[in-house]
């Protein structure tokens, strides 16, 4: 018998990825269309299943090597319903993506959450494979995560597990409020927003820094600008690595995984903010929690969601 | 066929627990022996080999009714191993403590740090009995724990899972050194030995409080004078609650957990304590990640350890 393949979409805010992958999460084929949230819910489930089927045909293994389906959606869901409960991008409030999923593709399907998705992925087959448990920090506009220990995710009860940007690591001193209504969380500062709301903040100041020169200021503004020498620029990237830093030794007591993997946009700074929330990691962590421990930069980059939605598949199917 | 029982051993500083379980969890029998940890690592296992012997003869199921034999010793293991890396109270460093209990006793043995075992009992017929995730929290000298989810217990890489005393939560104006070479953990704090820390600075700073009238004090003393009314104490109390509550609003982001559960020795303050900690924890978690979640007291009292080494046996044979 043929090997069980698995399809993954990745339902984002404006485009909409899916993607054929092996046993082994090798990516087969992927293609990309387009969301179009604006047109409603039904629209999105018509995108997400035209997608599908594009992918599977294009890929030439045929629908009957597809063993189950899963979908990654930025929110959160009742995992055990297959229902979107809440996403701050897309109309799927109250949608039983699941089930409907289920219907039009005639395949198991199985849904979570974009971020824990994009960790199984990395996991399953990206800087995380072989390791026995990983950690990804999802580091863009805000900052999402996602836990696998032995393979499983840690979804949570109300499915807030891996939900590391609202760890609230700044002192009250210095927090400000973040989005959640909550003061001092994680990516009010180690967030492309963050890092962008640090360096108007030091412009506004007149601080003496090049920044101030930058029209649109962006997070890749500021890291040009430190790698470059400019040390005010400098003293926000390794604020931002800091409190990654910090946060990796709460989670380094709880968990004590093999592995932090870095994705999302920020992390193709590279090695340059890395070097530095290792830094951080070893200054703050407890010892025996921090022994045999990495800090890698994502491999799968924007495939992550895709390869990690075929990996929600997967559970199904094995 | 009978049903298949497992015997655990709680390994302490003082005394060796054994008792036998059923299948769910129920502890049939236990007895209790001497640790003797000053005479070496032969003559605690020499015990431990005695206890559980004495434990199914006085129970009266036999032997053979013993699918495997579960260890929880406090301090690190190597799991993979079976062998303790580092005891803090037992002369067991370096001691391959699983492969000894197996050749003496002559079934599958596992072994796992206490603290972890005892969540494990919890969470299989103690206060987490039928929820999906609970994190324990023990609170006697040091502040232990251990998460269970679906069942199976995060033990770390390199064992350091669950170890929720060295969350840094105090900020640092205010953080102290703890026994583990860091500042700022949650133990120095929320366990005995940090509520009396702060009763004796207290009354060395001379606030009025009437714990300055009491000898040795310890914390029980701190909590009776908090019930009664005593403001110092009171606030004391509050204190070690507030940074628990906070501790867990971390966990919370984390794993999520659908319940937290508190244990040990503190855990006999009841309400009184858990009422403050619930408190911190509405005030400080993430709503979502808050939502039905409930923290209550441990169920299963000093039977947990030996319970939740029943428990680490019992993946042996299932």
């Amino acid at each position: 018998m043929a090997e069980k393949l698995y399809l993954g979409l990745d339902i984002g805010g404006t485009a909409i990825k899916a993607g054929v992958c092996d046993g082994e999460g090798r990516l087969l084929h992927t293609v990309e269309g387009p969301t179009e949230g604006g047109q409603g819910a039904e629209r999105i489930l018509q995108n997400a299943v035209a997608c599908a089927r594009r992918c599977v045909e294009e890929s030439q293994h045929g629908w009957d090597r597809i063993a189950a389906v899963g979908a990654g959606v930025p929110g959160f869901l009742d995992a055990a319903r297959g229902v979107v409960k809440f996403s701050p991008n897309l109309p799927l409030a109250g949608f039983p993506l699941r089930d409907r999923l289920a219907e039009a593709l005639g395949k198991p399907v199985s849904v979570g959450n974009d971020a824990n998705a994009a960790a199984l992925g990395e996991a399953w087959s990206g800087a995380g494979r072989g390791v026995s448990s990983c950690v990804l920090y999802t580091l863009g506009t805000g900052v999402g995560g996602g836990i696998v220990v032995n393979g499983q995710l840690i979804e949570g009860f109300t499915g807030m597990g891996g939900e590391l940007g609202h760890m609230k690591v700044v002192p009250d001193l210095e927090a400000i409020q973040c989005g959640c209504g909550k003061k001092g969380c994680l990516e009010t500062v180690s967030s492309a927003t963050g890092i962008v709301r640090m360096a108007q903040g030091a412009v506004e100041r007149g601080d003496r820094t090049s920044l101030a020169l930058v029209e649109n200021l962006t997070a890749k503004d500021v890291f040009d600008a430190a790698k470059a020498g400019d040390e005010v620029a400098r003293r926000i990237i390794e604020r931002a690595a800091l409190y990654l830093g910090k946060s990796m030794a709460l989670v380094a007591v709880i968990i004590n995984p093999e592995l932090f993997i870095i994705g999302g946009g920020l992390s193709q700074a590279g090695e340059f903010l890395i070097e530095q929330v290792r830094e951080a990691f070893r200054k703050c962590a407890l010892e025996r929690a921090q022994e045999g421990v990495g800090i890698v930069a994502a491999a799968l980059g924007n495939n992550a969601g895709v390869v990690g939605a075929a990996g929600l598949a997967r559970r199904l199917a094995t």
